[in-house]
């Protein structure tokens, strides 16, 4: 297989973005990123796009025809393939166009991710995200997300001891990291005393343990590593990138605090990138809500199972920690339109190793890992970049 | 890129399918697939899964975990991929699997198709539908399926003097095929008045034009040509795989009667598989309305452009034709569960190429095709096969 570099990169800002349609966004970012590449649009083989719920969210779906129209692509009937894994859809898009170009099969592909969810009520988008669950054996007997992971908190918390003032050292954190990106959603800081008084939603997750309902897209462009310093000087190598599934059901599971789907993915990655888990310097990963951020740092291997609201609490995972996680400002506070995120995610570790994040830039970046899951870990998707 | 052949075919019955759920339908279709190539779940690499519109018609999402969980497979983690692109999602989950083989990435890949359409009524059904037309600038002025379809209709009997009667034909065959078909929904003989004394959809398309809502599920399993024979003594080869896009909306495109989609991944296919159109046997083709049946086999190059109805009246598509086109029964009698569709038409060619096609068996089979086509022509998956 080939090596895949990643050699131009688009986000639009994300958060309730009443002037604009998916079309407009997806656009939006795409010439940033086609003009990042400092490419033409003749010059790209296929588009893969992630959209988890076109489909409930603004009555479309054929969303992969409609990047290509909007790109101006579809006079060249180049393929395009929309990819769907929930909130995982974005890594998926990254994936799926990884192995085109690692296989041979494309030279230039785009990777993009959109979902405009604030075009319908907050009720209906959140019936609409819950058809990332088991619909037969979950929604119908009263599950929402929130209830599920607040399932798996109640037990990290009883088995290891995790507080919720450790999951609300999360939302602290990637809430101070929002403020220093100018895409983020909420640039606010938080205090521990916010997110224990802000409401109960699923106890022990109060509402600034969730992650929001936001609109925004994000586009990377792929090129075979060979040639993408033709296209640009900073070109950000991808050394690993895994996908695994797991069951759909939370309650079909062996543990309740173990993402196996993360882990697998994980392992794989990193063999593939022949490097350990300490050797990350940043990562973005999967905050959906804040115990989900403590379960990702452990099933990637940052921390040791268990540790993970320790890690939180002590720093390990701020900008000046032993990794730096969800600078960007993870789901929680940069925001999480679910088809996008796995894409901003790749988004934000490519500025990190490219030195351009700004005020959050983290010093000597030589290795980022995106994490993204589907639903409440039926799939996820682990990606390592290096410059 | 390696050659990939079909080592196992599985399809449920189509149709109103109200004792089964998706999941029933998936794994009848998986079980039945996996037990004609002779293959163990565990020797599985990764599954491809087209479905158009879970989220709409029963309110699930995450379709890949959830076939990963009905197979059994989300125990090993095996990579599960939901990709659409509206009617044509078959077909492209089967060009990606066959890309994930060719490539190298995997071994043994499942490609299935599903959808369960009757869960809501009809005026639900065809709103879900119409989210595969462009939303925006098709959907909100009143646009259906049927009124953009009858367009192309009526443009081309203008221009070339095409009769309904001869779009009739269509329907008259493709059900006459349907009788030989156990796994058809509508195993029932019509005649030209039928079809003309049937309501009026959108002038000049009749209901009996129409393709139906159907339930339905179908799986193949793919292998590396060259390790074929060790699951099957009668390997199906892929010897052609193309995609190609189109504008979403029907009134951006040049030309009303063609779909460009379909020509241009049509001419890459035979490229690839070094054969000319008039060397198919036999082929399934997108025939969501008789018109389709008769745009889809000019634009192949089985007939000049403007002669698709002349070929219909004159019997060059039956059976005993020059190239026997939709045996099954196509879309408009076999069924049309639209996630399924495209797998299924390999289904048939798979079984027409191995001599298993019942009454409905060609004779002297050596080169099939299929031809999926997502919404108006946004999306063409042609993909070309033989022993």
């Amino acid at each position: 297989m080939r090596s895949v570099s990643i050699i131009g990169v688009g986000c639009t800002k994300f958060g309730e973005r009443w002037d604009s349609s998916l079309r407009d966004m997806i656009a939006e970012a795409g010439v940033l990123a086609i003009e990042d590449a400092e490419i033409t649009g003749e010059q790209i083989d296929a588009l893969y796009v992630g959209n988890m719920s076109g489909g409930r969210f603004i009555e479309q779906e054929h969303i992969g025809a409609l990047i290509a129209d909007c790109a101006g692509l579809s006079r060249l009937h180049v393929p395009s393939t929309r990819v769907e894994a929930a909130c995982a859809s974005g890594g998926l898009a990254l994936r799926q166009a990884v192995m085109a170009v690692a296989s041979g099969y494309c030279d230039i592909v785009i990777a993009a991710g959109v979902e405009k969810m604030t075009d319908v009520s907050s009720g209906t988008a959140a019936d609409a995200l819950a058809a990332a669950a088991d619909r037969e054996w979950e929604c119908f007997f009263g599950a929402t997300f929130p209830a599920l992971y607040a399932m798996m908190a109640k037990m990290h918390m009883r088995r290891y001891g995790t507080t919720h003032d450790q999951m609300a050292q999360v939302a602290v954190k990637n809430h101070h990291h929002a403020c220093m990106n100018p895409i983020a959603q909420y640039q606010m800081e938080i205090g521990i005393d916010d997110v224990n008084r802000s409401s109960m939603v699923a106890d022990p997750l109060h509402v600034l343990d969730c992650s929001p309902i936001s609109d925004g897209a994000s586009v990377v462009v792929l090129a075979p590593t060979e040639t993408a310093r033709r296209f640009s000087d900073t070109p950000i190598k991808i050394v690993g990138c895994a996908q695994a599934s797991d069951t759909l059901a939370l309650h079909d599971r062996r543990d309740l605090t173990t993402l196996d789907a993360t882990v697998h993915a994980g392992r794989s990655a990193f063999r593939q990138a022949g490097i350990e888990p300490r050797q990350v310097d940043v990562a973005e990963v999967h905050d959906c809500f804040t115990i989900a951020e403590i379960l990702a740092i452990e099933d990637l291997g940052f921390v040791e199972k268990g540790h993970g609201g320790r890690a939180a609490e002590e720093g390990l995972t701020a900008l000046d920690g032993e990794v730096a996680v969800n600078t960007s400002g993870g789901l929680k506070a940069c925001g999480h339109p679910v088809g996008a995120t796995g894409i901003k995610q790749a988004y934000e570790i490519a500025l990190q190793l490219r030195g351009e994040a700004g005020r959050r830039q983290v010093d000597e970046v030589e290795i980022g890992l995106a994490h993204n899951v589907g639903g409440s870990g039926g799939t996820a998707l682990v990606h390592i970049f290096t410059r």
